[in-house]
């Protein structure tokens, strides 16, 4: 996640290539689906390396959604959509944004899930979650791999003690 | 769509033959996700000949997918996610069912979307669709697979001639 | 709830009727709140008798509100906001509609709701809830009136069983 | 909008006084429905003086309402239920919360809507929408209930730029 409008081309770049690092690891690249900003350059990074797209597009048509998208979710009920990226993806990676990537950010805590942001401080509030092990900070493409993988298996695990 | 609970062997046997039918085809299969009734048949089938699964969930935690769903998108958002079920799917097939199918026949019909019904006939309130040429009828696997067929060319003729 | 375009005049006459008598009950009347159709009608009867009236608004601008709704509720999120209609309800009365109005019927029988049908047969997939109780017909806003005030009674003499 | 777990004791004394201060100015007071935190406590405020309150429930059942809140509505979609309190309402005071307050603030911003924060700075993300007046902070219930006034004019008088 992060801005869809007046976007640093610098966190553009980046997208693209956490894109490009999702779909080389095989992961799954989910995002808000729509042709602009950080969605678009992360979803095409994806698909120029033959990842998975899945868009979670917040209006009623499918026609919205980024040409780089292989799977758009069309869901009709706007902003509210934000909740639906969030539980739907098992970490959240938070670039540069304003208060829609605040909120996602918010409401991916409010449920529990790991945010990750890159290149991004976005506000005290953040430090309870950070002592939690909820929030974490980083500024290099490689590191951020490091920490999805590493809170990936922990999440795989917890899952196991849960159902065994 | 379909039932998720009291669903008759038969309808649950052919939900499992439409799936079968749509990984054949290599179209994904959308649904409501649940590890039940005509959901969690259709996408068994699918998965035993390879296809792709897709399934909406109400609640808002992937465990409760269906093993044989490959995508589940977790919305929190309850039964409020059947709208995004009809607006994520080019066409919708029906199983027979009770006011959980009937509120997802409704709702396709309001969006414009086209409905078949498989072996089920939900009201005379259907007529005046029917006449339009947005809800179908059929009893019979290969009829459904030659209808979904026909209207996906007309979608994606009249797709063109909106964007030309 | 009902339809919204192409309204019998009669339907809409009735609508404003059963307002009257929701206010004069000292009722609250929740609907679609837009400006039309049974909605509009209906919210009129009960503000021109001095009633409350609450309105759920699909789209995101409380401006699209009938002039005849005191308390717009925004949702921004479309048509699953019927979701919502629903649930607020103690009870609902459904004059004819089309897919949405039968949308709504549904979902409401789907959460175990109480749906009186005010001159409206909207299929035979109604007959199981209405042996259950939890559906009825009726075409007179006298019998509309007592039948409300039986199961108003059922579903807090219902609510009290639970607590205690 | 506010906390609602480990909540300050001072923050609830004023999210009381704030409700006394909405139902005295005869404005309806609106939150998210809950008896727990800033929630209660602004609606038993407001109750205590014969204001209207209403709650945005994120549960499928009215049972789980504030007994402080006149009208419930209910939504069964989660957390995504506080898009609906900030499309709803005029105006935003948020209290000290966490990332459910925070949440609610970045949606309010993202729609546009005017936030005062009432004792809670929460983050410098905040700047861009104090320049553009929208975002607000004070610390007093006197200034809090002017500015209040203040732009509520300005947006009636907008509002009828608009629509003449």
């Amino acid at each position: 996640m992060g801005g869809s409008q007046f976007v640093n081309p610098d966190d553009e770049q980046y997208a693209y290539q956490i894109g490009v690092m999702i779909a080389r690891e095989g992961w799954i690249l989910l995002n808000g689906g729509r042709a602009s900003g950080i969605m678009e350059a992360s979803a095409k990074g994806a698909k120029d390396n033959g990842g998975i797209t899945i868009g979670i597009l917040p209006v009623d048509d499918a026609d919205w959604a980024s040409q780089y998208i292989d799977i758009p979710i069309v869901t009709g009920i706007g902003m509210a959509r934000n909740i639906i990226n969030v539980l739907s993806s098992d970490m959240i990676v938070a670039l540069p944004g304003s208060a829609g990537t605040i909120s996602e950010i918010a409401i991916a805590l409010k449920y529990g899930k790991v945010v990750i942001l890159f290149r991004f401080d976005a506000g005290d509030w953040l430090k309870p979650f950070q002592r939690e092990g909820k929030v974490y900070f980083t500024n290099e493409i490689t590191e951020l791999r490091a920490l999805i993988k590493k809170k990936l298996e922990e999440i795989s695990h917890n899952k196991k003690r849960c159902l065994w």
